[in-house]
């Protein structure tokens, strides 16, 4: 049985997005090629959450357990300077961010997946999953996404958290 | 709110057809791989639809957000001579297509999929989305497409366009 | 309106398949990369259909519009003779084949999913189409799969083969 | 008409895990490209399926049709010390895994998706398969899972051998 540690708060206190990487940015896959060469899928419509989130003035984090140079690549492109790579310890992964930006773990959410995942969500002050995240994830959750990781399940969060503002994406967008 | 700033005509009367890529020829999805390579998929149904409305007289344009050579790839390989990257403002890059061509803009559809899209949507006679697009673009669209964007949602509009002409899709493959 | 040229025939009278490669033994879609790379995804499905055909005595062509070096490369790994790529003429093409076989038209089967295949499935004995496939084709087939192309179409066809001769993929496969 | 050769048992009994490899833990999908290059996908739910299991105990083993050098990677990425390529008989191989082992055949379940895995998944003591299996497989197993191949297929299947021992995903991961 999983606990929720912190308190559980709504979407409009929360002012910081820590994401998991595979299976909440990318649907999950990985292709193998020759010479060890690893591709990702991403998708534009959560590239372009991260970019509304950011111009509504939310701080972004990605906290993964690969240690892939995809991970720097797209916090790179998305100017994410928060970025955990190889973590074995998400909770501690997620301290360590809310420390250093000075944002209480209550007000952020963390978007994660699968069972490694559980401990940072369980500390978040709000816990989002998507759709196709393992049973016990999407069980805890205080949002499952409609969208499936990679396919828009970050956008459907950042939607409702700028909805919870009063926001929408049009706004959002026409802001900046 | 968005209001369409063009008047709204119906499919008979458009000439030309602009279309946002990631999204739309393909399926928003990036593979990123290696040394910062990407890729993106798109698909025959919709190769066909570029060539068989171009049969019927449509010109085309391509109209993108993004700064890939693979926009400049497809719209070689689909001989697309309006071609617009890295684009920020879409709805004055489909202005200066309309003047260019000689095309009004109430004679042209642009098909998009999220907020970006939504300022050159405005302004164009017909406004088309695939049904995967984002909340705002479909609430928006003349016509939302059944199928998804990369997955025929091009075709799907090209069909309509065609079938307003009382053409079928067999039929503009024979002209040729 | 598509009419029909050749006899229909049930399956059991087929001895020979000929099939279109995007669309029905690949999902539609082409994957591009740097440096004019281009992907297709076949699957494992029907690379064992037409293992389980040709152990059941069907011959199997391959009729592409496009003119791509991974059909030569299909064709070589499931000993597939018959190949015409860069086809702007399957009716011609198909004829060719019958006749460089000695199998009548009446006996082949042509699986293609989109109007530039519909000549082709007009001479044939027997028309098949993949479940997404465009809507002239499937209202044209004889047979449209419930797999999608790429996803077992031919694997549906072929089971139907074997079917209508009375053996299960199970027995074409024990036979071997 | 499949007949089961050992005894079939309840998953509690089951000490090692058997899988073919395209179509199970990938989605039976290969990617070619240029200069031969080809590429397979797998998925995270998975590869945390084949870490949790080991957790609890199992032994796995991955038994392959194809030949290729991507077998070897994911068994050296999950640490699985049974593998066999190219194989044309694969309930030869499943006993020789049990011969090493000491695991009996009927404490062995094998997960397949094609006819060509019957034979082993008739002389294992529980026959799974993934949700878009062919019909033969989908007909004999014991356990066809909801998920896809390559999608979730063997986490299912390891969460219910977990449950057959009372133990969650969750336990399974906070126990290492």
């Amino acid at each position: 049985m999983t606990e929720r540690v912190s308190y559980r708060v709504g979407l409009a206190n929360i002012l910081a997005l820590a994401l998991d990487v595979d299976g909440v940015l990318t649907d999950g896959g990985v292709w193998w090629g020759p010479d060890g060469a690893e591709w990702k899928r991403f998708c534009f419509a959560d590239i372009m959450a991260v970019s509304l989130g950011r111009r509504a003035g939310l701080t972004f984090a990605l906290i993964s357990g690969e240690d892939s140079p995809l991970v720097d690549r797209f916090a790179k492109k998305m100017h994410i300077q928060h970025v955990v790579k190889g973590c074995r310890d998400k909770a501690g992964a997620l301290r360590e961010f809310a420390t250093e930006t000075g944002i209480e773990l209550r007000q952020v959410c963390f978007m994660g997946d699968d069972v490694n995942d559980l401990p940072a969500m369980q500390i978040a002050g709000f816990a989002a999953a998507p759709a196709n995240s393992s049973k016990e994830v999407v069980d805890f959750a205080d949002l499952v996404t409609k969208n499936d990781g990679g396919n828009g399940a970050v956008r459907e969060l950042v939607d409702a958290l700028l909805g919870s503002r009063g926001l929408s994406a049009l706004e959002a967008f026409t802001k900046s």
